[in-house]
């Protein structure tokens, strides 16, 4: 569809997803970003991929029963059918419960649904609510047009694009407010906006939520591994703590500027240690309403600009390595599902 | 084409205007801004506007020459087929000269080219190099598609709006990122990429520049007339140090992020004296990159938030207005013409 400009720049979007009338805010090959920035890509046949986030929730994070279920779902995810690449965080949240997500990719939302009915669909067993924690699984399939992804460097990769077999060139489409917009393939035509309202049906133990067309979702992270020990001391004085307060604005404030939830994740090693790579993962009405937070709060306006600064003040030198995925499924593209957990969990809370 | 809203707010773009399938950042009927805004309404019969900025440029502010010239351009405007509004606006450039630019506003083109070939178009005779003084027209004669209008209070008017028999109601397109855009109806089907870039033409004593495909236009104003000392004391000390701080930004650096020129401007009273009315007039290669500099460069940042600051703090008892137009003229709609001007006015300035 484009041509490779001469400065190597590309589009976010894949060429076989590239529209020839597509608007993005700058006319394709003008706009020059002052750093680069990459996107995950996949292969031509991945028509839509899953993202099942599997939780537990104690409210003892030494409940022999966390280690038990986080053993049992490595396990299922190691069988027949498992997924292309999964990770796993953690967090504590406001009610005091622990909570560890296992997080898992699929390229092939059939192949998904083949191991699901043999070892996923337990996860969230009516029975389970007989254990005294909490299981959930919040799960999203979209197809190839329905997601973003952008990375600061490319010999990492972290969330979806763990399964993707590589990245694009520097891609135009990042840095300017609405730059995440135009990298969806699918705002050629769609502006993606919300149309309904969450819902919530409750069966016995298991409380299921349905979510209206185009709800958002973001996973937000940032890894200090590389960092050294300059580097990693102005990320922690100047960059982490107005991080940390942005995600407890959302956490704690955000239903009134229409976000559901957030958590502010750790990732966690094999041995289900803790990383030098976190998180923000937030559920929102809609996009244009996480691009409002995004281009106006305070909240977000402090960590934009002390991430600016860490970049500005390292350079090239920067080792802080920064990426995001951004979904909003259909309404059709999803599963939510609780059992056993606290009212404040997840999606519940749009409810509680 | 859409519905008034129980709480009262419209689109900015005219109902005759709208297209069914426009999609704007917010779905049409729920974003709620949180202050009232406002467009200039035009007639339906109106499918194009004029707006002709008659300049002029002298060394000496006491040059009677300078005095002359402004009592010719108004006898001229007083004659058939003149302006249906007009207004006159100060300033003196880097280089040291007073310029004052008398700007008249037509809904009608064809009255506008009749007025002009028998009274406005001598304005930049050949002849007028022999005065020692310069003149120049800068015109631009958008279809109503092709420009925008903002007022935060509907009881005045100034600028393009100075002709309109009316305002909408309150609007909805605005106080996010990227309203602007959406208030144009022409943005509807278009994205406003510029095609191409300004060309001079010189003829013995006239330079005449052709502005590329969509370039942009604004003129954006404040009015502290009706200010009690409180409010006043407040704009002098904490609003214009950052908004005379960001024009010369834009007059000075402004080329290098797409600014060819920024005039900030007193506007004139009946008698040529300044008033409580100033604005800034600039030309921009797109409307992006005026988009750029208003979400991003920390010059506007700050006077985006001395003007925040501003509104928050005398709440429902601001007394200062607010306005802006942009306008996004295609290659043919414009006439830009210099006669005895230096080097470094206007849009000359692009090829100094």
């Amino acid at each position: 569809m484009e041509t490779l400009r001469a400065d190597g720049l590309e589009s976010s979007i894949a060429p076989h997803l590239l529209q020839a009338d597509r608007a993005p805010k700058h006319r394709p090959g003008t706009y020059t970003p002052p750093y680069p920035s990459f996107s995950a890509r996949f292969g031509e046949e991945v028509e839509a991929v899953v993202m099942a986030y599997f939780g537990v929730q104690v409210r003892d994070a030494d409940d022999p029963a966390l280690a038990a279920a986080l053993d049992e779902i490595r396990g299922e995810f190691g069988e027949e059918g498992g997924p292309a690449y999964w990770d796993r965080a953690h967090y504590v949240d406001v009610q005091g419960y622990t909570t560890i997500i296992s997080i898992a990719y699929w390229d092939d939302p059939a192949v998904f649904e083949a191991w699901y009915a043999d070892h996923g669909e337990s996860w969230t067993d009516p029975s389970r609510a007989a254990a005294g924690i909490g299981f959930f699984l919040e799960l999203v399939m979209p197809s190839i047009e329905r997601f973003e992804t952008i990375f600061s460097a490319t010999d990492r990769s972290e969330g979806v694009a763990g399964m993707a077999p590589g990245f694009s060139g520097m891609i135009e489409e990042h840095y300017y407010w609405g730059s995440a917009r135009d990298r969806f393939p699918v705002s050629q035509g769609d502006p993606m906006w919300a149309d309904g309202s969450p819902t919530l049906h409750v069966d016995g133990p298991v409380r299921t939520v349905v979510l209206h067309q185009n709800a958002c979702l973001i996973r937000s992270g940032q890894d200090i591994t590389d960092t050294g020990a300059a580097e990693r001391a102005f990320y922690s004085e100047q960059v982490e703590p107005v991080l940390q307060a942005g995600m407890d604005f959302l956490r704690d404030e955000g239903a009134a500027i229409g976000c559901f939830d957030n958590r502010y994740m750790t990732v966690l090693d094999e041995r289900n240690q803790p990383t030098d790579r976190t998180f923000g993962m937030s559920w929102w009405r809609e996009l244009s309403l996480l691009e409002e937070w995004a281009a106006s709060h305070p909240s977000h306006l402090k960590i934009y600009g002390a991430g600016m600064k860490h970049l500005s003040s390292f350079g090239p030198e920067t080792r802080l390595r920064l990426y995001h995925e951004i979904t909003v499924p259909t309404a059709n593209e999803q599963r939510f599902v609780y059992v056993g957990c606290h009212d404040r969990t997840g999606l519940l809370r749009a409810f509680a």
